[in-house]
This record gives structure tokens, C-alpha cells and sequence, in this order.
């Protein structure tokens, strides 16, 4: 069994504690968070003992492994704490703000030999593991050109305010684009070898980078095309028969709702109740998470990533392959971190793929502001270079 | 009246010759074409007189105006030629291979004092213009960030040689990458500052520049992301209600069909067949012509344009603004040509237009080989600077 500590008992934590909950081989013991609504909430829906900080939790003697679930600037100090002692760690994305922290935390899982695995994004998404196989066994062949794009309204959920602020890692580019950029790199099969992109911050009364789209080339010679609002009334989900992103069905009209429903409430509380302070979401969708649209076209067959499963376009016409619908949303996420830690088995999105996917993602914004491609590979080997 | 002579009766000329003989002020009385059958197709259908070559046709004391829909290869002698003779020209998307016979062609023009209007392109289609409107009467404000995205069978549609070949203006770049430069550009209402792209060329037995994908930015701060694959089995229409380019109702799982068509035929006699060799289309469409899907993103409302005109997202929801049908399929063409030649209109799309977007399409081919950002602008200067 994977006796786990839940880190940071906020939305993150409530998307994602129904799955590792239902996992049978692992148990969730405890958690922490500074906050007291939070914990009474967790402690009491999860049937587990509560802490007010991490030091805490990390001593409770039966916790082999950590879910961190905190705010993004927290993410680096929680992992390094926690592979320091010991512990296996899933720590949310982005896998930290600054690439300088997540090698060290990358270089604190090597040194503990504890497991580290980023995630969930949407590249777990069942969808996306069908077309990366179709990908590779050749029923769809090499994936030349993938293009990712989703309208939503991000921007006007509530929020905390270092999740608008860049320098926190706020705004869409970490927060949703490294769910973009682990669908196209997945899809493509290659690293990123260039990035050219354009960010976009227009609201003047809720300053935040809040749109973006970009093209990234990959070794391997594909390419990807992504466009990202977070300020959207109009609703990528429209094109998938109103399945929302958590795989549940989804009011039209939801996303024009949105900024009159920020500016009637209180923006702070808001955000909490939309953690265990509140509840638990249900935990059977009846569709797969994904995050807009993403259509692959590849060297047989475009495929059109669906809220069901793949649609493979072919010369026979389309086919839908279904992907099958996990017991509780997210399962596959805590089935991996079970398999790395129990079984040895090396995840996908390890403390690598998480630093270059976070890599890709400096060096989106850092040509949205120089206007000139940026390599990934350069920004991480200037981060090893620094004393 | 304007008098009109028509040059090249292949598939553009099928296409748009009707709107021009249904417009109350323009008369087509001639056409020229080498091809005998497309001749006689013209002659019979259009009532018109006939000649082997344009030299003939300029010689016609009758004809105001030509409209010219030979090869692209042929567009720049062809104008220079009907300028000189002093007749104003309607040349068809792209205006040229070449900057440098583009610029001649504006120069030619500018001398003769005679009309030079580029087109049709899906820049002119009735909810781009109706989006443009939206956009700077401030009901959808300034246009941030701009989306255009085509999945087409261009490249197993029955083709000339010349059509699949970069020197001669051919593959997906020039022919299509038309329609979505002259829509994001009349959307964003700037100069496009820069262009990255990266070119698809992926199918061995049908060599040619088939896909794109390209991040524009604007003098004005807004950025405009595309993509095109002419490689598609999956249909972009399929998202528009399966209303097809020419704005008619288009039987699902066509394109999946393309390639074997392509297969079963005699490519240039089924090219052929496409002109007036055969006969002319139907005229009065159910939708608007439209090239693939496009969402604009501006400051008070996001746009999508549809078949039937534009859906506004604002804050009390979408909202569809029709655009009214024309009488015939591209009467807005026509009746723009007419309105330059016969009431000196200065028409939006006109040889500098051409040449902006000719450019930008050049500086997306020169961005895919040299995998670094182009500015059109530099290309236009390098080219004046020529001796
Ligand atoms: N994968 C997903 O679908 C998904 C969804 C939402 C959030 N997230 C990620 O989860 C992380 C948290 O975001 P959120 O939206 O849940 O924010 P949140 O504010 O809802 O939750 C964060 C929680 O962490 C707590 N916290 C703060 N400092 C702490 C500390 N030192 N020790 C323990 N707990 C601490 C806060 O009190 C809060 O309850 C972010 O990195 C975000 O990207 C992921
Ligand atoms: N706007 C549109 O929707 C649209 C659609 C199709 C084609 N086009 C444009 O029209 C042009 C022609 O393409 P097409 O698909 O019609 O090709 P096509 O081969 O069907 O037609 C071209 C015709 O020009 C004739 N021609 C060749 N040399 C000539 C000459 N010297 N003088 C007179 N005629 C000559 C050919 O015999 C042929 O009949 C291209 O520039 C293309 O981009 C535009």
C-alpha cells in the first residue's frame, strides 16, 4: 500500500483526492493546509487526520508519499522537504514557477531516490494516451502537425492573486498552457526545439497574462499550433457537445455568466469554497477530461481528440475509438503514481518531462516579450550554468 | 456598364464569372482561354465571344475590364498587359508568384491610372466584412487575438503540375494562405509586423508545400494564429454544420473520399472537367463562402464566424448577426469591381493590399526554411531596392 499525505487542501486537492482515494492500493492518511476550513473539510470527507503545516505531516511516521496540491510558488520548498524526507512525491502543475526550482527539485528526488511525477494535466487524459498510441503503432503514423486550442474563462474564476501575477507563475501560460504543451508533446513524440509566441494581457481591470497562442517546432521535425484564451465568452466546449473540461455535461452560456458571477461575489471566499472547505466534486463523469480541441494530423489519418475517445479520419472515413471511461475521474493518474512507487515503474511525467514542459513554457513568455524563437534546451542549460 | 472580358474560363473563372454577368452594370462580352473546350463552354454559357489568346481579347474595342483567373504564374504578364491597354483588372488570388511582379503590376496600374482589385478571396466574404464592422463600431471592440484554422482536401483536388510546385506559386501557401491572411488582416485592421511558420510537406507521392501553421503579429499589438492542412480527411466543415467552402450543403465524410477519386481518374482531364469545359455552378448559394473556421477575440466580445454571418459572445451571451445573403454567390465582388471602375471607389483589396498580403505569404515560406521570425515589410524593401 502507498500511505499518502495530501499537501495544500484546496481545488487541485478536491479534483484530484476522489481518484487516489478509490485507488486500492493506495490510502490517504492525512493531509495539511494552513487553513482550518480546509482541513475540517478534508478531515472530515476523507476520513483522515488533518495538519496545519507541512513539517508536521512529513513527520507522521506512516506517510510514504506526498500529493502536492499547493499554490505554485510552493510547489519547489514542499518537494525538496519532501524527498529530503524520504517521501515518494505528485506534485500539481506546473511543476514549479522557475526551472532553477524544478532542478532542484528534479536533483532532490535523484538524491533521495524517491519517485517524482508531475501532474495531473491533460496530458494523462485517456484521449490523449489513444491517440499517442495510434501515433505509435502506426494506425495514424507520425504526427506532423498538431494544433491545440481552448477558449475558456479562466481568467474570472476566482482566484488568489498570485494566480494572476507572472512572477508567481500566475496567469495562462504556466497554469493551462502546461496542459497544452504535455498534449503536443506527448502527440509528437519529439522535445521542443523552438518557441515562438504571443502573449496577450487586454483586460486593464484584471491585469494577468491572460491569452496566448504560440508555434513550437520539435526535433523531430513536427510542429504544433496553439491558441489559448482565458478570457472566452465564446466556449471551445460548444465544438464537443457542451462536455465540459472535467468530463461533466456543461450549460451553453456558462462561460458569459462567468465575470457578472466574480463581480457579485467576494473573490477570496469564492476561490476557498471551491476547495475541501466546500466539498468534494462527484467523481463519475460520464465523459473523459480534456481541455478544447486538439486534432493531430499525422502521415494515414487526422485524429480528433474527442470527450469520448479519438476520432480517427482516415481514408475509410471517421471511427471512433472509444477510450474506455476510468472507474473514478482521474484513476489513471493515481494508478501511475501507484505503479511508480509500488512497482518501479518509471512514469511518463517525471521530474524531466516536468522541467522541459515548464521550459517550454519560460520560453513562450520569453519570446512573447523579445519577439524571437526560444529553445527550451537553452533556457535549461543557462539554469546549469548559473553558480 | 463596364465591359468585361474574362481571361483564363478554367475552375476560378466557373466560379465567379457568374456573379460578375448577374451584376445590372457589368457585361461580360468576351473571354480567352488556349483551351478549345473551355471556349466553347464559355461561349455557349456566357453568351459571349471567344478568343484563343488575351493579345486578341485586348484588341476587343469593346472590353472596359478584364477579370483575370488564368494560372498564377500568369497573373502579373496578364495585368501588365490589360494595363497597358488601358483596361482596369480584377486579378485573381495571389496576386502574383512574385514581390517583384506584384510591385509591376501595381506600378503598371498606377501608370495606366486604371483599377487594380485583387480577388475573390474569403477576405471579402460577407461575415468577415460583417465581423470587421462589428469590430471597429466598437460592438466587439479592437480584435486581440485572431484564429483561423482550414482543414481541406486542397492537395487531392485535381490539380495542374504547376499547382503543387513552390517556384510556380503552387501548394497551400499562396492558394489558401491567401483567403487567411486577407481575413486576419481585414480583421485586425493593422500591418502585419512578423511571421514564424513552419511549412508541412509530408506525403512522398504528392510532393508539395501542403500544411502550414504560422504565428502572425500586428503593428497594432494583436497576433493572429493559423493553421492549414490541405492533407485533411478530417473536415473543418463539420464544424460549421457541414456548409462547405462554396457555401453549399456539403455530404459528410467527402474529403475522406478525395484521395481515391484522385486515384481512379485522369487528374488534368478531371482538372479540366472543373472549368467551363464542363459548365458553371449554381449560383445561389443556401450559406455564405467561407474558409474554415474563425474566431476573433476582441476587447467586449468574442466573434465566430459562421455560414449564416457572425456569432457575437458578449457578456449577455452569443448572439448571431446575419449577414445578409447576396442575391448570387460573390455579388459583393462584382459589385465592389464595379463600384471602383465605374464610381472611382478605392476598393479595399486592392494591388497594395495584394502586395501586403503576397508578402506576408512569401515572408511564411522564407520563416519555415530559415526558422526565424520575417517581417513583410523587409521583404517589400529588399525587393525595391533591387536594381
Ligand atoms: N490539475 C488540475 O486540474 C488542477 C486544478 C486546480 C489546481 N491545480 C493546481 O493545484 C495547485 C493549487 O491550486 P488551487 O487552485 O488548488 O489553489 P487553492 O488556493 O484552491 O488551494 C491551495 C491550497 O494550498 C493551501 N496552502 C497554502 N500554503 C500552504 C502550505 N505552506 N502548506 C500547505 N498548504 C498550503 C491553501 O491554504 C489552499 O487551501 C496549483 O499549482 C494549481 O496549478 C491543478
Ligand atoms: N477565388 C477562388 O475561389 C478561386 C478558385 C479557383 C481558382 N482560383 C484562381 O484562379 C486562377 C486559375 O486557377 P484555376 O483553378 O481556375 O485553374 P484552371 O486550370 O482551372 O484554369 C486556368 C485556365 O487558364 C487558361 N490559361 C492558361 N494560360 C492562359 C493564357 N495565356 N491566356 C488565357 N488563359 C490561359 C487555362 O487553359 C485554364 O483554362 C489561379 O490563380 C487560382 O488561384 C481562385
Amino acid at each position: 500500500m502507498l500511505r499518502l499525505g495530501i499537501v495544500g487542501l484546496g481545488r487541485g486537492a478536491v479534483l484530484t483526492a476522489p481518484a487516489l482515494a478509490a485507488h486500492p492500493r493506495i490510502e490517504i492518511v492525512a493531509g495539511c493546509d494552513p487553513g482550518a476550513d480546509a482541513r475540517a473539510g478534508f478531515a472530515a470527507q476523507m476520513k483522515a487526520r488533518s495538519y496545519a503545516d507541512l513539517e508536521t505531516l512529513l513527520c507522521d511516521p506512516e506517510i510514504d508519499a506526498v500529493y502536492i496540491a499547493s499554490p505554485h510558488e510552493s510547489h519547489a520548498a514542499h518537494t525538496v522537504a519532501a524527498a529530503r524526507a524520504g517521501k515518494h512525491v505528485l506534485v500539481e502543475k506546473p511543476m514549479a514557477v522557475t526551472l532553477a526550482n524544478a532542478a532542484r527539485m528534479a536533483e532532490a528526488a535523484r538524491a533521495a531516490g524517491t519517485v517524482l511525477m508531475v501532474g495531473p494535466s491533460h496530458g494523462y487524459d485517456a484521449p490523449v494516451a489513444l491517440a499517442a498510441d495510434l501515433i505509435a503503432d502506426g494506425t495514424a503514423g507520425a504526427a506532423h502537425m498538431i494544433h491545440a486550442f481552448a477558449y475558456t474563462d479562466f481568467l474570472y474564476r476566482p482566484r488568489r492573486p498570485a494566480e494572476l501575477l507572472r512572477a508567481e507563475g500566475g496567469g495562462v501560460v504556466l497554469s493551462q498552457g502546461s496542459h497544452q504543451v504535455d498534449v503536443v508533446r506527448r502527440l509528437a513524440g519529439s522535445r521542443v526545439k523552438t518557441v515562438r509566441a504571443w502573449v496577450g494581457d487586454w483586460d486593464a481591470a484584471r491585469r494577468a497574462d491572460g491569452a496566448f497562442t504560440a508555434l513550437l517546432t520539435f526535433e523531430n521535425g513536427a510542429a504544433a499550433g496553439l491558441v489559448y484564451s482565458g478570457y472566452a465568452r465564446y466556449d471551445s466546449d460548444a465544438r464537443a457537445g457542451w462536455a465540459g473540461e472535467l468530463g461533466m455535461p456543461k450549460t451553453p452560456g456558462t462561460q458569459a455568466r462567468t465575470r457578472a458571477a466574480l463581480a457579485a461575489g467576494n473573490e477570496g471566499a469564492a476561490k476557498t469554497a471551491r476547495g475541501f472547505a466546500a466539498g468534494a466534486e462527484a467523481v463519475r463523469a460520464p465523459y473523459h477530461e480534456r481541455l478544447g480541441s486538439v486534432i493531430a494530423c499525422c502521415a494515414n489519418a487526422d485524429l480528433e481528440l474527442t470527450p469520448e475517445g479519438v476520432v480517427v479520419h482516415g481514408d475509410a472515413g471517421p471511427e471512433l475509438r472509444m477510450a474506455p471511461l476510468p472507474p473514478v475521474r482521474r484513476y489513471g493518474v493515481a494508478d501511475a503514481f501507484a505503479r511508480a512507487v509500488l512497482d518501479g515503474e518509471r512514469p511518463l511525467f517525471d521530474g524531466a518531462w516536468g522541467l522541459e514542459t515548464l521550459a517550454v513554457l519560460h520560453a513562450l513568455l520569453k519570446s512573447a516579450v523579445e519577439g524571437r524563437d526560444i529553445s527550451p534546451a537553452d533556457l535549461i542549460d543557462a539554469e546549469r550554468s548559473m553558480p
